[in-house]
């Protein structure tokens, strides 16, 4: 059992942290049913979304770079972790029966002997072996220690296994979804409560650390993300750092954020005038939740991301000329905050019940001013349930 | 310049945000210098610390996974990034004059593509190119794309250049080591105020989420790290989350944080006792501030990582048998939590002015019980400067 898992939290509405063995059991059993589809002896895993969806183990020690951690999925059997002598504890006190260790640092050896040994124990000198090679994914180890492992494995055959994480990470779990719905309850709050916390005048960094303080007395445990911005009549990008800029009469405010409940990100902006609404800031606002509810209503089990693209961009397209450089109208989320799928033209996946989307289309709404609009939902047996409290109607008005 | 270069901030005591273009000139003509010595002609960089070492780009949109980033520092003449569509207004904010971008997301040809045209042209068909292939680096870009961007260019031969990257991110300029320590003195701040902000009874999960706040409060940007525990005369581990059990008397609390401060790392701890000290922890957390002590003096020019971790462990064998687990006693920081080098008995990297260092010494109390002290550095030509505060010759004492 995850050391992290209460199965009776304080208050109802806080969904249970960890999961039970069950979950992992069922991820697992999912998994191998991939794998012997996809003809893959075992799963080699480095990510910590990866690592995470199949042992629980939840740590922020993943941001130091200095030590690889290693899964192997095999077959059949339960996982078995490789990992530096830090995480020996930790492991053992998750789901997993077999935990194997290597002193580390050890840069002249940092796991790749320990891991070739466990590979050629469980699966012999000759096996396929499933790694994530593609969109979205990265190897979370030294590249060049990556070829030595290649080399010290010449019988092992490494596989593109994208196809499998993929199709496992992008259906969640009713006890998945009540976490990302609980980050987004949290924010929903947060943002509903923005006007009454900020004045004309405060500075784009001081906007940001209020917002990410209020998430946080509210029980959100982290806002990993936060980006946006404020500028006369609408903001000039959606990734940047807050400036010292002070916000002022006249101004648009969005708020980007990826706020973590027990591993969980929700992802969703809000936009807020200071003083009043420019007449064409206002127009775009209400376009965009026009889009954002065409994108709801397709969101049906049997759609394709490609189809609520379209949906959305019809509803832009009959009021705004052009597009606006995001590239996507949405994407998944879960453990990271954006996972496949991607909500555009040329993304043919099929809605299945338990996806959480976001639903984010955007618009230029002048030369190097544009607008955003973001919503999270999860796609059910009967349609589309929204996870965000809708934003309101008409763009929310902030004194100045 | 930066976009968020801000030369004269509010207050005297808060560093500018971001860097003149002085700082990037000076960073690359070092590249530059190391890049020759290593006979490369150019280095492709794909990580966000490497990437915004060059460039200044500070986002948190590195969180997403669904883009890669790219950046080409050529042996002579300015870096030139090729960045998805989504990036090119704040990549043009930069101090760089040549901005790539292809339409993203495209997962057919994710940046494949225009990063091997801009290679091609830059470099011409035959090159030695040095990416991060060593020690704590990783390839922020799909395996597979990676293959193919090889396969578009068989006359370029890709190199390790860890060294190259790894002599100069070690050395921080006087501008980096000012944020890292606003990061200390903020941070040191709320360890000081935390005994008055934390009762008996409160859960690892309350204490967490009331270090996070007060950090923000005081003008943190991110509490990205944030790690420890408590338990009856010492903790279990030092990587996991904060869990759901009130804290007692008798207990000893530990908080490890890496904070940030405009994108740079403070990384250290504190520990706290519950009601009283328990007679063995106390002695524990003299002999570890002892071996801070010992490192701290150590740390002069000329003296290698290996000698610290002797003058640390020497301190600390006289007085506790065993190891702790923890692999090393310390490391650098900076745009990462932890950085090279690392503080062990093989590490033989020579202190150089501009270093900036943890001393990070822990041992083992008991059976599944331990204590890490940590303290933060810059090493000058005249010997180490304390960028933290110093934790207190006893352990702080919260009623209980």
């Amino acid at each position: 059992m995850s050391e992290n898992y209460d199965p009776a939290p304080a208050d109802d509405h806080v969904p249970a942290r960890g999961f039970p063995p069950a979950e992992f059991e069922a991820r697992l059993s999912r998994a191998q049913t991939a794998m012997a589809a996809a003809g893959l002896d075992g799963l080699l895993l480095t990510t910590e979304a990866e690592f995470r969806y199949f042992t629980g183990f939840l740590s922020r020690f993943w941001l130091s770079p200095t030590r690889p951690w290693f899964l192997l999925v095999p077959a059949s059997g339960n996982p078995v972790a490789v990992v530096p002598s830090i995480g020996r504890a930790c492991l053992q006190a998750t789901w997993l029966d077999d935990v194997r260790c290597w002193e580390s640092p050890q840069p002249q050896d940092e796991g790749v002997s320990a891991l070739a040994d466990a590979l050629r124990e469980l699966f012999g000198p000759n096996a396929r072996i499933g790694m994530p090679e593609g969109p979205e994914t990265h190897l979370r180890m030294p590249l060049g220690d990556y070829r030595r492992l290649q080399a010290q494995l010449p019988g092992i055959a490494f596989a593109d296994a994208t196809g499998v994480i993929k199709s496992l990470r992008m259906i969640k779990s009713p006890a998945e979804v009540e976490k990302i719905a609980r980050a987004c309850t949290i924010v929903s709050d947060v943002f509903e409560a923005l006007p009454e916390m900020l004045v004309a005048g405060m500075s784009e960094i001081e906007i940001f650390r209020r917002f990410k303080i209020a998430c946080l007395e509210r029980g959100i445990d982290d806002v990993d993300y936060l980006v946006g911005g404020a500028g006369p009549g609408g903001y000039t990008d959606i990734i940047s750092p807050p400036s010292p800029r002070p916000v002022r009469a006249g101004d648009i405010l969005m708020l980007d954020t990826g706020a973590v409940f027990d591993g969980y990100f929700c992802d969703f902006d809000r936009n807020f005038a200071f003083g009043h609404v420019p007449e064409h800031a206002g127009k775009a606002y209400r376009v965009l939740l026009d889009a954002a509810e065409a994108g709801l209503q397709a969101a049906r089990p049997d759609a394709t991301c490609a189809e609520l693209h379209r949906a959305m961009q019809g509803v832009i397209d009959a009021e705004f000329a052009g597009g606006s450089g995001v590239g996507r109208m949405g994407h998944g989320l879960g453990m990271q905050l954006t996972e496949w799928p991607s909500i555009t033209p040329d993304d043919h996946t099929v809605l299945q019940p338990g996806m959480v989307l976001t639903l984010e289309p955007s618009l230029d709404l002048a030369a190097g001013r544009m607008m955003v609009h973001e919503e999270n939902l999860v796609v059910t047996a009967d349609g589309a349930k929204l996870l965000t409290r809708p934003a309101p109607q008409s763009m929310p008005v902030i004194p100045a």
